[in-house]
C-alpha cells in the first residue's frame, strides 16, 4: 500500500508570517521546529544545517528575504531597497557551496527592484512560487529519471535528497521514490554519509516512513556493494553543477562516480536548474565548504578521537562530467553531459 | 623529540598466568584492561573486538591455547590432547576472516602434539615465541616499506594496524612509524574508519602519543583527498592475503585501492606472512565476516537511524592484486604481486 509521507513532510514552511523549519538536527529523534522571524535567524538556521540540501536552503533563503524586506520596509519605507543589501549579504555569507542559495536571492533582488510600496505581499507570493516550482520540478524530475532505470533492480543513494532536502518530495529522492512506485527499483542502498549522518539519520526516516525498504552501509562498503552485483544506479543530487556538467555534492559523491565507473554501474545526477551555474566554466571553480573538524572529533557532543587528532571535513566533493552518464533537470535528461548538451538544455525555456 | 609510546602499548600480555588484554573498545577514552583465564573468555573477546587485528587476533588465541591447554591436563593428564580440540574449534570459530587466527591455532596443535607431560611451560614458550616474533617482523617491514617511499610527502591509512593490532609497533602504522622518523613522511591521513571508529578512535590516539602528525577524515573524503595531490602512498595491513595476492582487509580497503589507482597513488600491503594463506587461489574464496547491524543503526547505545531501517556491515572487503603496487612482508616485497612472487617469497626461509 502506497503511504506517501512524503507529501507531509515540509523542511520548510511559510506559517503565520513567519518562516518555520523543521530541525533536522533531531531528526529522527525529535520532531522539533524553530519558528524564524529575522534575517539573522534565518542565517544562523542554514549555518547550522537546522535546514540543509541545496533545493531547501535556496527557499529558506527566499523566505529569509520576505522577513529582511518586511523589517527594512518597516523601519524605513523610503530607503527599503538600499537597507536590504545588508540582510542578502548576511543571507549569502550564511554557505558556500549550494548555488541555489545564491540564485533564490537574486531571484529575490530582481522582483523587490520591480516593486512600488509595501513589497510584502509580492515578494511573499514570489517566495512561495520558487517553492512550488521546486516542488512540480522534483515530480517531474521524478517521472524522467525513473525512465531512465530500464532493467529492476537496486539502486544506491547517498546523502539526503529528499523532501526534507527539497521544497518537497526530493531530486534524487524523488527519482527513487517514482521509480520504486513504478516497479523499476527493488531496493534502496543509501550510505550513512559521515560525518552528518544525514543518509542514517533522514533518507532512512523518509524511505522507512513511505514504506520503501532501505539499507544503510557505511560508505567504505559502497565498493563492496557494487563488486556484488545488483545495484544498477547510483542516484545522487547536487550543490552546484558548473556549465561542463562538473558536479559538487555531498562529500563522499566523487568517491561514489569513480567506484559506480570502475564497476560499470550508471552514476545519474538529479537536480533543478536553479542548481546550474552557467558562470562557471566547470567544476574546479566551485567553493567547498570545509566545516568544523567537530563534526568528525565528536559524536553528540563527546569526544570519539584522541585529543590532539586534526580532522579535515570538506562538506562537498566534484564529480567530473565524463564520470556522470545522465543528468536530470526538470528541462530535461542529458546523457554523458557536455558544455554544448549543458548550454542547449540552460537555453530551453520550460 | 623521539617518544616511542608504542613501545609500551601492548595489546595482549601474559602475565601472573594469565592473558591479559587492553580493552580497546574503551579507547582512547579509557585505558582498562581485561585479565581473561580460560578458553570461552578468549574466544568472546575476539569475537567482542576487546582485542582485534589480525596479528593481534592470532597472539591472542595462541595464548587461548595455552590456557586450554592447562585447564584440559589439570582435568584430564592423559586425555589433554583429545580434550583440547573442543577449545581449538572454539577459538577457531570466534572470527572468520583473519587467518592469523587459524595460522596461529595450527601452529599450537602442532607443537602440543610434540609435547609429553605437562605442556603449559612448552607451550607458553611457544605463544611467547609467536608474540616477539610478530613484534621482530614489524620491525623488519617498517624498514623495507619506509624505504619504498622514495619521496617526501603525506600517506593515507585506514583503519588501524597499530600496536594495538599486533605484537606491538604495527604492520601499515610501522612502516608509517619508520618512514615518519626517516624523514620519508611528512604528514599521516587517517580514515576515521567507520563503524568502528579504529582510525579515530585508535590510530590517532597511537600517533598523537608518539608525537606524529594525524589529520583524520571520513571515508567519503578519501577521493577528494587524493585528488588534491601531496599523498603519495595509501597503507594498509591485511586480515588474508590469498596466493595470488588478493587481500582482505578492513571494509573500506578495496574502495581506497580503486581511488589510489585512479589518481596515480601507490598502495601498499603490509602483513607478516602469518597473514598470507596459500590455499586460496584468489580473494574470492576469502570467508567475509558480516557484524550486527546494531554497529551501523546505532551509536554508543543510542539509535541513529529510523526504526526500520535495516543496514549491511560487512566488516572485510577484497582488494585485488591488480590494484596493489606493494605487498610488504618480513620476508622482503613483491612489486605489483603474482602468484608466481607470492610463491617465490613463501617458499623463501626467514
Amino acid at each position: 500500500m502506497p503511504n506517501p509521507f512524503h507529501d507531509s513532510i515540509r523542511a520548510v514552511e511559510w506559517s503565520n508570517g513567519a518562516l518555520k523549519l523543521l530541525d533536522q538536527r533531531a531528526l529522527p529523534r525529535q520532531r522539533e521546529h524553530l519558528v524564524i522571524e529575522d534575517t539573522a535567524g534565518t542565517a544562523q538556521a542554514i549555518k547550522d544545517m537546522v535546514v540543509r540540501g541545496a533545493p531547501a536552503i535556496g527557499i529558506t533563503a527566499a523566505y529569509g528575504v520576505v522577513l529582511a524586506a518586511r523589517a527594512c520596509y518597516a523601519r524605513s519605507p523610503a530607503t527599503w531597497k538600499q537597507d536590504i543589501e545588508t540582510d542578502l549579504e548576511l543571507l549569502a555569507r550564511s554557505r558556500p557551496t549550494a548555488v541555489n542559495l545564491f540564485w533564490a536571492l537574486e531571484r529575490m533582488r530582481r522582483h523587490a527592484a520591480t516593486l512600488g510600496g509595501d513589497p510584502y505581499p509580492a515578494l511573499l507570493a514570489e517566495a512561495q512560487r520558487i517553492h512550488e516550482e521546486d516542488i512540480a520540478a522534483n515530480r517531474r524530475m521524478g517521472e524522467m529519471g525513473a525512465e531512465l532505470i530500464q532493467s529492476p533492480g537496486a539502486v544506491l543513494t547517498h546523502c539526503n535528497t529528499g523532501s526534507l532536502a527539497t521544497g518537497g518530495y526530493g531530486t534524487a529522492l524523488g527519482v527513487i521514490r517514482a521509480a520504486y512506485a513504478a516497479g523499476r527499483v527493488s531496493q534502496v542502498f543509501a550510505d550513512e554519509t559521515r560525518p552528518w549522518l544525514q543518509g542514517a539519520r533522514l533518507t532512512a526516516w523518509e524511505l522507512v516512513e513511505d514504506r520503501i525498504p532501505v539499507t544503510l552501509l557505511c560508505e567504505g562498503a559502497a565498493a563492496h556493494l557494487l563488486k556484488q552485483g545488483g545495484v544498477r544506479w547510483v542516484i545522487v543530487g547536487a550543490d552546484r553543477i558548473a556549465a561542463n556538467g562538473d558536479t559538487a555534492n555531498k562529500i563522499g559523491t566523487y568517491s561514489l562516480a569513480i567506484l559506480a565507473r570502475h564497476h560499470g554501474v550508471k552514476f545519474m545526477v538529479v537536480a533543478p536548474t536553479s542548481t546550474v551555474d552557467m558562470t562557471l566554466a566547470g567544476g574546479d571553480q566551485i567553493p567547498i565548504e570545509i566545516r568544523a573538524d567537530s563534526e568528525v572529533l565528536t559524536h553528540a557532543g563527546h569526544p570519539v578521537a584522541a585529543q590532539g587528532a586534526q580532522a579535515w571535513n570538506p562538506a562537498f566533493d566534484v564529480a567530473p562530467a565524463e564520470l556522470i552518464d545522465a543528468i536530470v533537470t526538470e528541462r530535461g535528461v542529458i546523457l554523458s553531459p557536455t558544455p554544448e548538451k549543458m548550454a542547449v538544455m540552460m537555453g530551453r525555456q520550460d
